[in-house]
């Protein structure tokens, strides 16, 4: 079945991004790449909050990280395709449902930002988490899982460490009882 | 050099405790022990209300978890001895200063809760991170790092993770430049 995947670069007190949404901490090691990964992949989502950053930081236009549909969370923008990307105003859940509907696809990968994994993990479509933890307490920032959800369980998969500083890469898999 | 070394078992978002104070989720794996560390440390640290919490639960008086000189930093209560510990209102630099004129002791263990935690953040004086992470987002709760602190940077010194969910046991060393 194709996986929800809800992941992100954080700080270990749990930040996307510095108040200023600078994010400057988040410096993968040398000879870290998340391609592999990309490549289990065909379905890339964000909220309206972290595309609009995207696209700032793009200078004004979206750059995508990787060559698939990418679709962002909106209230206010009108659902369909603009700006290079697919707008939708549907519920995590229901998204989810429409999307598994295609059944030869690979997996849906949300970038976030928090208050897009809040309504994910609110709806309870996230099948894995895919954190990168950098050995940095910012003090302050946006937080990855801002609170306002019910308790979800996991189970961790894998954890690996990379040199020179130790950027922790984990992956935790849902455990529904 | 007697190093201040801070810890808490905290979910993977972040919370010490439930709203309400729980900590029900804080299992730690079968086999799982601190015994080795503990003999590492000869002091131990509190903040006020995690000490009131601890004194909650063991029923109106405070069962130390180790036989060592434990002190609670209070503004509200008056200096010394009291209740089986030792009040004080010094700041944690301070604190720090005094205990390390003392150059045959062991490692400052901090336990908690989080206010204690950003003071010592923020006097930089912590010199390691001791975390232990439950595979659990609680939606909410206290935080282990509440925001108001300047950054500051470690290096991940040992992490290791315990079956059958994956409690993670993470170790850090305050990186200086």
């Amino acid at each position: 079945m194709r996986k929800v995947i809800l992941g992100a670069g954080i700080s270990l007190d749990g930040y996307l991004a510095r108040p200023d949404s600078g994010i400057d901490f988040l410096r993968p090691p040398k000879g870290y790449s998340m391609s592999a990964f990309f490549a289990t992949l065909d379905t890339v989502v964000f909220g309206r909050k972290t595309f609009d950053e995207a696209v700032r930081r793009g200078g004004g236009s979206y750059q995508p990280p990787v060559n698939m549909p990418t679709y962002v969370f909106s209230q206010s923008k009108p659902a369909g395709e603009s700006e290079g990307v697919i707008f939708t105003d549907q519920t995590p859940a229901a998204f989810v449902d429409t999307i598994r509907r295609q059944p030869e696809g690979k997996h849906i990968f949300v970038m976030g930002g928090g208050e897009l994994a809040r309504s994910f993990l609110r709806d309870d479509v996230v099948d894995e988490l895919y954190i990168g933890v950098y050995p940095v307490l910012l003090g302050d920032g946006i937080p990855f899982f801002p609170s306002g959800f019910p308790q979800r369980d996991f189970k961790l998969v894998d954890s690996r460490s990379y040199e020179p500083e130790g950027f922790l890469e984990l992956r935790y898999a849902r455990a529904r009882r």
